[in-house]
């Protein structure tokens, strides 16, 4: 399974981000092809280290070629096209493999 | 669900640390009480941001009590204290609810 997570530092106007983000980021997202789990918290606290993040986004896909090809297609490009409409300040996006 | 995440930054050592964190720190976090599901990888690739992890760690338990809890066990902490051990530049952690 390849994993692609999505951290967002804390925004300005984090309820304008939340209503945004719920109601026409996640939307978007679901569309992506290979797509086979979406998650999202703005729950997120720091135990340790310097991580500040105020949304926590992941997806897993098949594996990395799932992955390329989903975030590569119209769908995909859309996604990330849309980013800068609600995020003032950027996410960092990571990809992993893990075991499922 | 409540996740837990480590976010290790690069190691002066990584064949090291690799080999430390599945012989030793990984068996010792299988014995956290509560946890539900566990996962990590090496092979983590930053697309976008400044995010710079060289080992990504994922925990699942039942909620933020039971996380809580678990953390906070003589297991828990015996995790906790093996991080210096072989982290010579220490980890973020977070953690958030999500829907599972």
């Amino acid at each position: 399974m390849q994993k692609l997570v999505v951290m967002y530092p804390p925004q300005p106007d984090m309820d304008a981000f939340k209503a945004y983000y719920v109601g026409t980021h996640i939307p978007l997202a679901r569309k992506i092809p290979g797509l086979q789990a979406l998650r999202y918290s703005f729950e997120v606290e720091t135990l340790a280290g310097d991580a500040r993040y105020a949304c926590i986004f992941e997806a897993e896909f098949e594996d990395g070629a799932a992955l390329g090809k989903g975030m590569g297609s119209p769908e995909g490009q859309a996604v990330a096209a849309d980013v800068p409409n609600f995020a003032k300040n950027p996410p960092s996006l990571i990809h992993y493999r893990v075991d499922k």
